[in-house]
C-alpha cells in the first residue's frame, strides 16, 4: 500500500483528492494537514466523505510527512516550494497541485507570481505533470509539477495540430470558460453566488498567470516560441473549463484522423466524433477530457472545443493520474469515475 | 452474472441506472429499449457514458426481455402494468422505478394516476422497496415496487417518530424541496432553464400523486391512518430532495439516540450529529439519506431534516439496492459512489 | 426634493435603494457613505448604475447627513443606534433598514442580536414599518424601523388570519426559503457560488433572529402570544423569499375573500386567484408580496403561499414605500417597477 | 398616443415588449395576438404583469392590427413575411423582432432560414435596425428589421475599428456566449433546467444563422466582405450575451479614445474605461451595450468585450428604442430602466 499524506486539504482540490483516494484500492491516506483546522475532522468538515474518510485534519509541524511514500500540495502557490526538498531528501515523492515548479524560467515565474522562488534547481528537476506528453519522464520523477487546468485543456486541444505543424504559431487564440470553483474554497465577494449566478464576464485579459505556462507547453511541442492571446471567463457553473481554441491552417489534412490517432492509446483523452460539440456535464466529475475539431465553413481557421472538469483532470484527477504512474499502477485505478449527468 | 434489462432508458433515471450499473461487478447489462430511439447508441445520447456503456437502444419488440434475469421500468407509469405479468411468468425478477405497483389501494391508485390498473392482483404480490422497512421481504420478492423519491425522504424521516409512538399522527407536516431532474427528460415550458433558475415555487398544493404513497407507508409504520400535509416546491438545482418535516411531540424523548438506535446498521441511511442541518449536495450522486432531528426552542414540535438525491437513493440507487437484496449480494455493491462535493 | 442621505450603501440594500431611488422624482440622492471605499464613484463599483447614479462614496466624518431630509441605515446591525439620536435631533427623519429599532422588548433584542441596546428609548418611539399595518403611524413617524425581509413575507400571509381569530395560534409553523442575496455582500464560504449553488439547506432551525421580529409582529395582531416554528432555507437563487405557512383552522370561513378584502385596497399586496401558486420570479424586482390561500384536501390545514423580492419588498423597496408615506407622497412613488421576467 | 399591436405575445421577446411597453407615456397597448391562447388574459400566462396589463390574447383573425400606428412582430421566423405587405398598405407600420427582413440577398436568406421568402421587394425596403449604424433610415421606415442578438452585440463591438480601418478584415474571430433565455420560451429538452444549468457547450459552429447577418452588417460598415469565424456557446444563466471579439491589428491607434469617441452620443452604448471587464449583470433588463477595448500583452490582437441583455438590447430594448425613433420620440423613452443587481 502507498502511504499518502496531503498538506492543505481544506480546498477544493483537497477534498476532490480525498474523493477520489478514498476509493483507491492501493492507497492508505496517512495524513492531511490543515493549520487551521487542525483536530476537526474531515467528514465533519466536508460531510459528503462521512463513512468513507476518518482522518482528522492534522497540523502541519505534527504531520510526520516524511514517513509517507507520497505527498501532494493541495495549498497555495509558495507552499510547496518551502517543504519539497526535505521531503525529497527524505525519500518521499512529491507531487504540487500548485504552480510552484510548473515553469521553467524562474524569472517568468516569479514575474507572475510575485515573489522570490524558494529552490529554482528543483524547479529544474521537476516533471511537467501531462502525462498525454511526459508520461515516460513522470514514471521516473521524484518531483511532479500538477498542470493547471486552463493548461490542461488548453494544451490537449492544440498538441496535435503544433506537433503535426499543421497551424500558424504566431496567433493562436485560447478563447476559455471556466467554472467558478477554479476560484478556489476562499471567502471573496466576488464569487459569491450573487456575484456569480446568472452573470458572465471575462477577466484576467490583460494577462492571466496560466498564460505562461500554456505557453511554454505549447512552445516545447512545438520546439519553437508561440503568440497567444488566452482570454479566460467566469461562467455560472460550479465544475468545468470549456476552452475554445481558433487557429490559422497552413496545410490541408485531416484533422479528425490526426487527432483520433494523436489520442488513440489515451485513456482519458476522447475525440467525439466529427460534428460535436462537447458539454462540461459529460465530463463532470471525471477525468476524460473530451475533443472535437472543426473546421467552420471549410474556412482555414480551425477551431477546437476542449472540455475537462476543472476540479479533476484540471487538478485531482491528473494528479492521481501522476500517481499511479509514478508508482506503476494502472494508468486508470481509482479514476474509473463516470460523470454524474445530469 | 446477473443479466439486466432495462425498459425506457432514455429519461434521468434511466441513465442514471446505466451510471450505476456499469460499475456493478455482478451485472452484465443485456438490453435497453427504446421505442423512439431504436438503434441509437445509449453512448450518442449520453457522451458521458463513452467508453462505460456500450449499449445501443433496441426496440421493445426486439428486446427479448424473458431472456433477462431481473428488468427494470424505468418507464413513465402505467408501462410496467402492462408487461410485468409476461415477465414474471417467464422467471423475470421485475424492479419497478414507476409508480404502478406503489398503492395497495387499487382505487386510490386509479384516482390519483388516471387510469384503470391492468394487473391488481399482482399490485398484492408487489413488495415496496424501501430496504429500511421491508428488507427480508425484498429478498424473496419477485416483483419490487421502487418508492418515489418525496416518499424515500419522507418516511425515511417520520419512521423512527411513528414506530415510537411519539408523535400525534394526525397532523404531519412534509414540506418538501425537489431538484428539477424529479420532473424528468420531458421537453416541457415549466421546467426550461429561464423558467425554472433563478425561481421558487410550490406546485401540488392541492394534491400530489406521492400523497398516498406516502400516507400508506406512514400508516403502515404506525398501525393507523396519519394526517398528512405534503407541500412540494421547485427548487433550482438539478438534483436533491430536502423534506422539511413538523410534527406534534406526545411524549419526551432522547431524540438523536432513537434515530441514531433506529437506523444503526442502515448503511445509507446517516442520522448527522445533534444540531447538524443536512444540505443535498452532501448526497449529490450518491445513495444515502442524511437525516437530522431538531426541537426548535425545546418547544414540542420536533423538526426532521432528510435530504437524498432524488435519482439515487430516491430512484436508481434504492433499485440497485433492492437488486442487490434480490439477488443477495452485499447491499452496497455497486453503490459505494462517493458524494460530489463542490 | 427630498434630500436623501444612505449610510452604508456598499451591500445589496444599499444598491438596491439607489436602483430605486435614482428614478424617484421627488428625491436628490445627496451623500452616500462608506468608510472602506470613501472616494470611490458609486459607479464604479457597481456598473450597472453607470449614467444614473454620479455619486462618490463620502467618509462618515465628512457627510453631514444633518443636512438630510431623511436619512436610511444599510448598514449591519448595530450601527443605526450609534446615530440615529443626533439626526433626530438635528430634524433628521430615519428610516433603518437594519435591525436596531424593529424589537420592542430590549432584552429580547440583547439576547438574539448579542449587544447592549444603545438607544432603548428610541426604540419605544420607533415605528415598525409595515404599512399594511401600520400606515398611520409610519405618516407621523421620525423613526421608521424597516422589517426584515423574512418578517414581511410571514406576516402578510398570516395577517388576515389572526385578524379574523380563525387559527390556533399556538402552533403556527413558517417554513421559509431565501435567496442567496439574503446573506449580503459579504465575503464568506458559505454563501460562495460553489457552495450554495446546486444546493439546498434549512439554517438556523435552532433559533434565527427574524424568529423574535415575526413573533412579536403576529402576537400584535392577535392580541395574544403566538407559538411559531420558523425554518429559514437557503435556496440557489439570487433573490426572493418563498414562506409556505401552516395553521390549524379553528373555524370554517371563505379565506379567499378574507384574504382578498383584507388586502383589496393595498398597492403591493397581490391576493391571486384561487388555486394559484406563486413563483418567486413573478416579484422579481418589484415590491409586491404575492399571496395564494389553500386547503389542501379540504381539511382544517391552511396552507398559505406568499412571496417578494427579499431586497426590495423585504428591505429597500418597503424603505421606500416608508418614506413615500413619511413624506406623503403616492405611495407607489418610483416603486411602479415592474418584474424581470424571465 | 401611438396604438400598438404585438403579433405573438407569448415568447419571451413578447412578454419584455409588454414589460417596457406598459410603462411608455406615449404608447397605447391596442392589441396582442395569440393564436393557442386566444382568450387568456395576458396576466395569467405571466403574473408578472398583473396590474400592469390587462389586455387578454386575441385570435389573429380578430386583431384588427390593420388599425394600430405600429405592429411589433414577436413571432417565429417566416410569419411577419407573410402579413407585412397588407400592414404597410393600411398606414401600419412595421417592426420585425425576427429575421425576415434582415438579410438583403435573398437567396443567402432563403439557405439559411429553409424557406422561400414571401416578399423579397419589402426585404429591400426594409431599414435594419440598428439605430447606432442607421438612426435616420430609421426615422423614416416604414418597415424595420430588428437586429439579432448575437449581431447587435458582435457589430457594436466590431465597427469603431472597421470604420477607423484599423483590422485585418479576413480573419475576424467572435466568440459569443449566450444566456438560455435566447433559445425561446419553446418546450424543448436541450434547454431544460436539467440540461442546461451547470453546463457550459457550444453550438452551432458549424453554420449559426447569425452569421450571414453579421456579415452582412460587417461588411457594409467596412466596404468589403468580411471573413469571420463565429462561435456561439451556451451558458447558464437566463438573459445576457457576451461576446468577445477578436481581430489583427493593421495600425497603431488609441484604441480607447476610438470607441469613446464613436460612441460618445449614444445613449446606450457604454464604453467602459481602460481595462475594464464588462459582466452580463450589468446590462441585467436595460437597454446598455456596454464595452471594453484590450490589446493583451500590447501585441497586435485587439480583444474586445461586448455585453448586452439578449431580451433588451438584443430584441425588445431595441425595438421600443426603433419605436421611439421613428416617431420621433426622445431616444430613451420607456427604456430608462436600470439594471437588476444583484
Amino acid at each position: 500500500m502507498i502511504k499518502v499524506g496531503i498538506v492543505g486539504g481544506t480546498g477544493y482540490t483537497g477534498v476532490e483528492l480525498l474523493r477520489l483516494l478514498a476509493q483507491h484500492p492501493q492507497v492508505v491516506l496517512q495524513v492531511i494537514t490543515s493549520r487551521a483546522d487542525a483536530g476537526t475532522p474531515v467528514s465533519q468538515m466536508f460531510p459528503s466523505l462521512r463513512g468513507y474518510v476518518d482522518l482528522v485534519f492534522t497540523h502541519p509541524d505534527e504531520a510526520h510527512l516524511e514517513q509517507c511514500d507520497v505527498v501532494f500540495f493541495a495549498t497555495p502557490n509558495g507552499i510547496a516550494m518551502q517543504q519539497t526538498r526535505a521531503l525529497l531528501d527524505a525519500g518521499v515523492r512529491v507531487i504540487d497541485l500548485a504552480a510552484d515548479f510548473r515553469i521553467k524560467d524562474i524569472a517568468e515565474w516569479e514575474k507572475w507570481y510575485g515573489m522570490p522562488h524558494a529552490c529554482s534547481d528543483l524547479v529544474a528537476e521537476a516533471v511537467y505533470g501531462l502525462p498525454e506528453v511526459n508520461r515516460d519522464k513522470i514514471k521516473q520523477a521524484r518531483l511532479v509539477a500538477n498542470p493547471g487546468c486552463y493548461p490542461t485543456a488548453v494544451q490537449l486541444g492544440f498538441i496535435p495540430l503544433l506537433e503535426a505543424g499543421l497551424i500558424d504559431t504566431g496567433s493562436l487564440i485560447a478563447d476559455a470558460k471556466s467554472g467558478v470553483s477554479g476560484a478556489g474554497r476562499k471567502a471573496e465577494i466576488a464569487t459569491l453566488f450573487s456575484e456569480a449566478s446568472d452573470n458572465f464576464k471575462a477577466y484576467g485579459v490583460g494577462g492571466h498567470r496560466h498564460l505562461p505556462e500554456i505557453r511554454q507547453g505549447l512552445a516545447n511541442v512545438s520546439g519553437k516560441p508561440v503568440g497567444l492571446t488566452f482570454v479566460p471567463h467566469l461562467t455560472p457553473m460550479i465544475r468545468g473549463i470549456h476552452a475554445t481554441l481558433y487557429a490559422r491552417l497552413k496545410a490541408d489534412a485531416d484533422l479528425q484522423a490526426l487527432f483520433e490517432q494523436r489520442y488513440a492509446k489515451e485513456a482519458f483523452v476522447d475525440v467525439l466524433p466529427a460534428g460535436s460539440m462537447p458539454e462540461t456535464r459529460s465530463v463532470r466529475g471525471s477525468n476524460h477530457c473530451r475533443i472535437a475539431v472543426h473546421r467552420p465553413q471549410g474556412g482555414d481557421t480551425v477551431v477546437i472545443l476542449s472540455v475537462i472538469d476543472n476540479l479533476v483532470k484540471g487538478a485531482a484527477g491528473q494528479a492521481v493520474q501522476n500517481l499511479n504512474i509514478m508508482f506503476d499502477l494502472p494508468e486508470a485505478t481509482a479514476l474509473r469515475v463516470l460523470p454524474l449527468l445530469p
